[in-house]
């Protein structure tokens, strides 16, 4: 991804790329394959800091951790205030924070840059999501500007906003990716199971949704993903591959972040979870004993099911967009971050992996001068699930009925009906906890928090909160 | 809770007990509202040291954090090598790991023990979880099995394991306890909706089930709950209550471990979003905009409803406590702990929240002998589930229909059934990562990584996984 960043930079007039890898081979390599670049290589850190005009910018795209603190370093001996350094792997924002309020005593400007679109995506445009302070956007913005993607005659990059906000949107980002994928997984499980099509069958069903509403590049690959067939065996690829998801945590950050910010993000949760059960050979293994009453699912009518579940999965991919825009709002305003999250749809739209046509609503929702705390409540997605929600409650059903595992469609209906209700058992819970901890409860007739002396003689005593 | 645990150990034959609290007005308080106690005040940690016989024990009760940290450093400073410091507090396992590592440079042993049982058992008898050196539990195992609960003859505590495995251990307690609190709380809702049967008439139901295989001191108190009716108004006190649950973060800590770890907990996670869920006022106050198709539920035959529920819930319970047990079983592999997983149900059966007849069969699962990668593939539970199972997705279908929010039940099947999918659509995200990010694949022919030329000729190659 580093040397396809590069080759993006070097590729836009006016930029003079020199690039440097603890490997010099690798860095001799790359001058070779490509000399249209014009590459400057540089074979230490003081030729590399030596090869770049003032104020210079360094961009690191090396494995989150340690490694990147030692590029961080190195880089310091031989930079001079004023100067950028840019680490564009997707380190925990938490990290990002920690190295900007570090490196800046430096005089250095530091900015974490979240980076989407893969391998391609670096190459003929990503979408950028730098933070760092609005000193450095100024020499950044142009240069970045220069290489993000173009999505309707705008570059996908803005200033997200300071230290770790950058490396944070592309977190929860990549937490809405993983709901997405586990989305259309569901999808395609249920239609194959139900309708017994072949994956090239499915392909051309997922490549006519992408003309429609859920117009996405995940959409589009999937249909490619499913075409493709195993020249070794003359089988489906899909059928070929281990049913077992990787992961590399930037799903799992985004729930163990949400989980402090006390965010619901469920469908992300449930997603993750679905990756990590997958891997689990030793686990699935053994359940072979698990029993099921389920019945094979049996549809009548083909094209009437492939509707619902389109339905199903554009309602479920709602819910899981605005869960994502919910932490980014509760990250905001607990990390103290102005960020525009009409902006940050508008940079996914292009470049990145979850580049969606549906991104220009949910601009349009933020800049409605409303106040939104859900994403969703918003009059387009209202009408949305107005639509969906017929559909969607019947795929959960057969789904349920079929022994189908849905945890994404299932858990993102269930959120919904969670958030709509008037009235939630929340409220036996808070009777339990008083029960057992002393843990007091609020009246919805009076203000004070309250305890009841269970074991006593079952009255209530107006207490102070000492938790 | 502090107080609590003083005076049961000061109850027990032979011990004598000093207290300090930074606060000497409450211990004088303490001394005072209990004599019978015997115990010896302190006004300062030197005399608190001095009052103790050696090789002295100390049971820090304090906010888990800086304000453990800061007592430690105080006790250090008196205590010799060979005395014991105990933290009682919900500490996080990693604190305690570091804790322990550093304080036995001192020659002191830190011992950091969960604690269950709330007020009542600190009182009566708790569940005690202690980690810490083998050679610390010599001189705890008495006193600490002196002021255990008991349960069928024997008292709730083991030497769970080194350094961090009892707070590791009582992390895990209180994850599958939300998702017990949940799972309760659903069925209440669901019975309530369906049945319009009162909380009364409800409190009967689970003092119903309360006599049979659901046994468990939630069960009864939710009955007690239920029961209650509030003096000001005359209404059913859980009528009254603010349906918002609180939480004080060890929920959140069993799924952020359990992602770090790699193990599936989507009921725990469900059940720590759906607090804070209920907990978002603003969120829910907007969402009145959200349509509805669904149904309300009308149930025609109410025994037999609350019969499936019943049943639905035993299967999603047993669920969790697989999930949480898995999670304990990935967490000693992790962290090298020999932790005896029948041992630690066995010490669940008295004292503490999750307290249940059932932990018994889970005790029993492990002591078969057999390797039980999932505890719920133990026969007893796979009988359990046979019969559960029809109800279990009867139950979820009728809240799936009647937008009832059943996050934990059908999050529970939804799980359940993707651990026994003979295959899982997660080769498609396979597909999808190697094709935007080159993350290769495995196949299901040959051992190797591969990866799929996509864009160019629809070709595989095999491929180093380099990631």
């Amino acid at each position: 991804m580093g040397s396809n960043l590069a080759r993006n930079l070097a590729s836009r007039e006016g930029n003079t790329v020199a690039v440097f890898n603890r490997s010099y081979e690798k860095t001799a390599d790359l001058i070779e394959t490509h000399p249209e670049a014009g590459f400057i290589p540089a074979k230490d850190y003081a030729e590399f800091a030596a090869s770049l005009q003032t104020p210079r910018t360094a961009i690191i795209m090396v494995k989150a951790g340690r490694p990147t603190d030692a590029v961080i370093e190195s880089l310091l001996e031989v930079f001079e205030p004023g100067d950028i350094i840019i680490d564009g792997g997707n380190a925990l924002f938490t990290d990002t924070i920690r190295r900007e309020h570090a490196v800046r005593e430096t005089g250095v400007h530091f900015v974490g840059m979240g980076v989407s679109g893969g391998e391609e995506g670096a190459l003929k445009g990503p979408s950028l999501m730098p933070g760092g302070s609005d000193e450095s956007w100024i020499t950044l913005g142009p240069i970045l500007r220069s290489i993000a993607a173009v999505a309707e005659g705008e570059p996908c990059v803005t200033h997200v906003g300071h230290d770790g906000a950058g490396h944070f949107v592309k977190m929860v980002h990549n937490g809405i990716e993983y709901a997405d994928m586990q989305l259309i997984a569901e999808a395609y499980d249920l239609i194959r199971r139900g309708t017994g099509k072949t994956p090239a069958e499915i392909a051309d069903v997922f490549a006519e949704w992408n003309t429609g509403e859920l117009e996405s590049y995940l959409i589009e690959i999937t249909a490619e993903v499913l075409r493709q067939v195993d020249a070794a065996t003359g089988q489906p690829l899909v059928d070929v591959i281990v049913d077992e998801a990787g992961a590399k945590g930037t799903g799992a950050w985004t729930v163990q972040t949400a989980l402090n910010l006390g965010t619901p993000v469920s469908g992300i949760a449930e997603a993750t979870f679905a990756r990590s059960l997958s891997s689990h050979r030793e686990q699935r293994d053994v359940a072979g004993v698990l029993p099921s009453s389920a019945e094979p699912l049996t549809i009548d009518d083909d094209a009437a099911f492939i509707e619902d579940v389109r339905l199903a999965l554009y309602a479920s991919k709602i819910v899981a967009y605005s869960q994502g825009f919910d932490e980014i709002r509760a990250g905001a305003a607990e990390y103290d971050w102005n960020i525009d999250l009409g902006e940050i749809a508008k940079i996914w739209r292009g470049g990145c992996i979850i580049r969606a046509q549906f991104l220009n609503r949910i601009t349009d929702a933020y800049r409605s001068g409303e106040d939104l705390p859900v994403l969703m409540t918003a009059p387009y997605f209202v009408e949305a699930l107005e639509r969906a929600q017929a559909a969607w409650r019947r795929v959960v059903v057969a789904a349920t009925q079929s022994g189908i595992p849905a945890p994404a469609f299932s858990s993102s209906l269930a959120y919904y009906d969670g958030l709509r209700a008037e009235r939630l058992p929340a409220a036996l819970i808070q009777g339990q906890r008083d029960f057992f901890g002393a843990h007091t409860y609020r009246r919805t007739d009076k203000p004070g928090t309250f305890h009841t002396l269970w074991s006593a003689d079952r009255s209530e005593v107006e207490a102070e909160d000492t938790h």
